[in-house]
């Protein structure tokens, strides 16, 4: 199976258990739930929760039992998103194509949405316990995810972000910025897979070396495809860093350095998996993507 | 010891909590630290966080073990004030006597302090764990929590009050309103309190029932102080809810009805308490309270 396969293989797999998870919509209030599922269910690639499944798989899991944490990881995911493209925040009005949940349910919704895609995600992580986890190693999970999505990790490089507009920001702000709005998440997804799987000291450091790497080089290459991308393919308009003045990779320290430095990013994440075993395939497999990502 | 000065006393143990598990003004990026403590500290009386203290403290546990988990719900509590206050939803200026979070720090650092909140609840909730608690009734209570904050609990609740906005409603309406909007947080306060406790099936049953009364009182007494409370007592411009026209038990029911309504749960509040003894006088002292409280 080529790597991609493997990826849709697991997105299917996740996408059935968030089905699973989320309310249905003719749950009351049906409005709410409709535009939860309108934005957990509008395209993504669930790389997210791929890894933390690929990390478990790896280390002797079988997949299905981290789904919830795979889960967990991508409400969060998407409830940042929902948030992100608020008026308020980067007033978007796409994202994959598709309207953005405010553009369809008003802004009240999609806050709440949000909101509640953030919420649901503790819950779902409490539901580990039906895959036979110890209520220890769940906790851990749990303090791990709140961390990451938490002022330390998502929001602090949101604010970030939001503060750097229209600014001249030095590279550690825009390396402060990638690390935690995007890498934070990565390193979550891969080590909750970890932790589930009760990985040794060695292993699991070795592995958030690796899921820091990928995230900064998958948030360069974004960035690199919002100014070179095409519109089509990425489902959102182009240039839309640019007209918003943001502090990017390509903005700070120019094209060509932007992708020097994803390629060396994609460098140190396989340099982490070294010592590991073929059993991680699915990883670098990751990690080679970015290079040829169009999406 | 009044009361009022039992209630009191809970809350300078909570605020020296919260102030202890906020990351402080000076942690990288200030702003949304700032912005959470200043909605965090504006004065609350720390009810939901109290009845979790007086509730473990009635079943035989130190208060000060349970702090994290007053904690938390303090924190969910004020997250969805802000995100309530939001111009998108209520768009209220004041609160408590202070311009709101969104007018001080703007809309998108409100959204990012209310995210923030509400996340840092769970990471907190995972700190029981340093008072002795073993994770198994850590992950109870944190799906507790989860559940009364999600679209089954206040988020449901503010769902179905935004959209009867402006509309004739039924009395099952309003209820289920109050119900999710207001008593589910509270329901979450006290059993908290009670499953940290080890409470029985049999109490947890009682104090659930006395909780989700005591939220509903606590709710209408709020709508019939809206309409004829003191501003300057209230610290929030009054007949805000008559301006936006909201499903509230007086817009319903009429104001002698609602105040009707308010002593019916009180009363069953206090039956619910009935065949318990007087260690669970704080709990006793807050339904009573609700008659007569005036901000």
């Amino acid at each position: 199976m080529t790597w991609e396969g493997a990826l849709v293989a697991k997105a299917e797999m996740i996408n059935e258990a968030l089905n699973h998870y989320l309310p249905s919509e003719s749950v009351y209030p049906p409005l709410i739930h409709e535009a939860m599922r309108y934005s957990l269910f509008a395209g993504g690639k669930r790389l997210r929760g791929a890894l933390t499944l690929a990390t478990a798989e790896a280390l002797g899991l079988k997949q299905e039992r981290v789904l919830a944490a795979a889960c967990a990881l991508e409400m969060i995911h998407t409830y940042s998103l929902i948030h992100d493209d608020l008026p308020a925040m980067d007033d978007d009005d796409f994202r994959r194509g598709k309207p953005t949940c405010h553009r369809v349910y008003g802004e009240a919704i999609a806050i709440l949405a949000g909101d509640a895609l953030l919420t649901l995600a503790f819950g779902v992580l409490c539901r580990l316990r039906e895959s036979g986890f110890s209520p220890g190693v769940i906790l851990q999970v749990i303090e791990e995810v709140a961390t990451a999505a938490g002022t330390k990790g998502l929001i602090g490089g949101q604010v970030v972000d939001l503060e750097s507009e229209g600014c001249e920001v030095s590279p550690d702000t825009v390396e402060y910025i990638h690390l935690h709005k995007t890498a934070a998440l990565f390193r979550a997804a891969v080590r909750c897979g970890a932790l589930l799987a009760g990985a040794d000291q060695q292993k699991l450091g070795l592995l958030t070396d690796y899921a820091v790497a990928l995230g900064m080089a998958f948030q360069i290459t974004d960035d690199i495809l919002d100014l070179i991308g095409d519109e089509k393919v990425l489902g959102k308009p182009v240039k839309s860093d640019l007209a918003k003045e943001k502090a990017t990779y390509p903005s700070v320290f120019g094209l060509e350095q932007a992708r020097e430095m994803a390629a060396f990013y994609v460098d140190k994440a396989l340099q982490a998996l070294e010592t590991l075993g073929p059993e991680f395939e699915f990883l670098r497999g990751a990690a080679c993507y970015l290079l040829q990502r169009r999406s």
